[in-house]
């Protein structure tokens, strides 16, 4: 299964729209520091999936037919916003599963275009090809769910943002689900008020409690990018910091008994 | 005054994403054809105004520090999607000059970050140094303001968009206006059922109402690109088609009696 990091930012970007701080200058140095909005491209089984719509070319990197399915954690604009444009194209409709929320952003639900919007339910996995994903409730100031990927190989990645920590189910799902990837919101630099996502100790807190063979942070602020230049934590080797353009290839482990949380 | 047309295209842009027809082949083969969202700057006695926020790299095209205020036609996606992202900057706040619309789009309102939004009042004026600009209602599907731009020089530029026809009151304010320049919505060739858009026949329309010195036709969509190719009309020299990127400059008339519509 291969994953592609389209973005890695939080809302707002790295550079941050008028922003002087050491991120933002160095991203504006050079485009190899810049996160574009929060998304990544699931290639696997022959299913080309896009998780999460908020880059502002999405009709420009996917010509018609070059995508699958569109799978939306929630619909905030950083989220979604590519869909306002996409969806005046013609051809073949693209499917965009969901979590069920009524509001939707914007009038997405109501000019859907080419466009046919799935709501999902919790813990009630579906299947795009031979790709069978879970939804998972995160923790967020709109419903919003993660996703369990598993690959015919047996290769699992998890894929969650936005979140505050993990709902118990949530947890649970995971800790026993053994994933051989999984990436992770890693909003803001350690914190006591974090607000509605993770800051870096609630983002390790989950992924030693989830337990993946290999963890990417992702949902990136320039706050925290200014402090791992200024602080660089130390870090476990199988924990990383994902990057705009970063592929990484997940492939299946042999499995043991889940240890509980 | 200098108007620049950043954008001249209906909802969907040219080329539409998906699409084989004359004018998005032509507009993939030479990014001079493309249209981007519909939208306009304007430079005169020293402010630099932003006419709709649609283009979806804003941030980029305007770093923070080189706008005086964004005004708003409405708060359809296609008009205010670039404040997505710019909202999140740092620095000076940037005012939004919008008609009074309590929906607004997505939660813009709820979480402006430095927009500050100015409802309008139809028919009040309002300055922005120098230019007094008066907001005149529009028919469309949201409440919608044309602008009507004055400078001290005296020329006077309306730009209304998006509208299917003129409000009695605002064609009256227009006629008797005696606009240097005007740019109308113009999306589609002549048809019997133009929806909220004005088709090729109600823009000529509004224009032979108005009478300004010169028209610009904008928010033009692919169907009225095709057919411009396929069968270019005869038009008056006065009248001209926007295209993305071109600059006008408009000076002021010595101005008549207004004749009645």
């Amino acid at each position: 299964m291969r994953i592609t990091f389209l973005g890695t930012a939080g809302a707002g970007g790295v550079p941050r729209y008028g922003c002087d701080c050491r991120a933002c200058t160095r991203a504006r140095a050079d485009l190899a520091w810049q996160r574009l909005p929060c998304s990544a491209l699931i290639e696997a089984d022959g299913q080309r999936i896009l998780l999460d719509a908020g880059l502002m070319d999405l009709h420009e990197r996917f010509p018609a037919g070059t995508l699958d399915a569109i799978v939306l954690t929630h619909f905030h604009a950083d989220h979604v916003q590519g869909l306002f444009h996409l969806r005046w194209g013609k051809g073949a409709r693209i499917p965009v599963y969901a979590p069920p929320d009524a509001e939707g952003c914007a009038d997405l639900y109501k000019h859907p275009g080419l466009l046919e919007f799935r709501p999902l339910r919790a813990f009630e996995p579906f299947t795009l090809g031979a790709l069978r994903i879970t939804p998972l409730p995160l923790n967020h100031s709109k419903p919003t769910f993660g996703y369990a990927i598993e690959a015919t190989s047996s290769a699992r990645f998890a894929y969650l943002t936005d979140t505050l920590g993990l709902p118990a189910q949530t947890e649970a799902f995971l800790a026993a689900w053994q994933a051989d990837g999984l990436a992770i919101d890693c909003s803001s630099a350690p914190t006591e008020i974090p607000g509605n996502h993770n800051d870096w100790s609630r983002a390790l807190a989950s992924i030693q409690c989830v337990a993946p063979r290999h963890a990417w942070l992702t949902h990136i602020g320039h706050g925290l990018d200014s402090w791992l230049i200024e602080q660089p934590p130390e870090l476990a080797p199988d924990i990383h910091i994902a990057h705009d353009g970063a592929i990484i290839e997940i492939s299946a482990a042999v499995r043991s008994a889940p240890q509980p949380c």
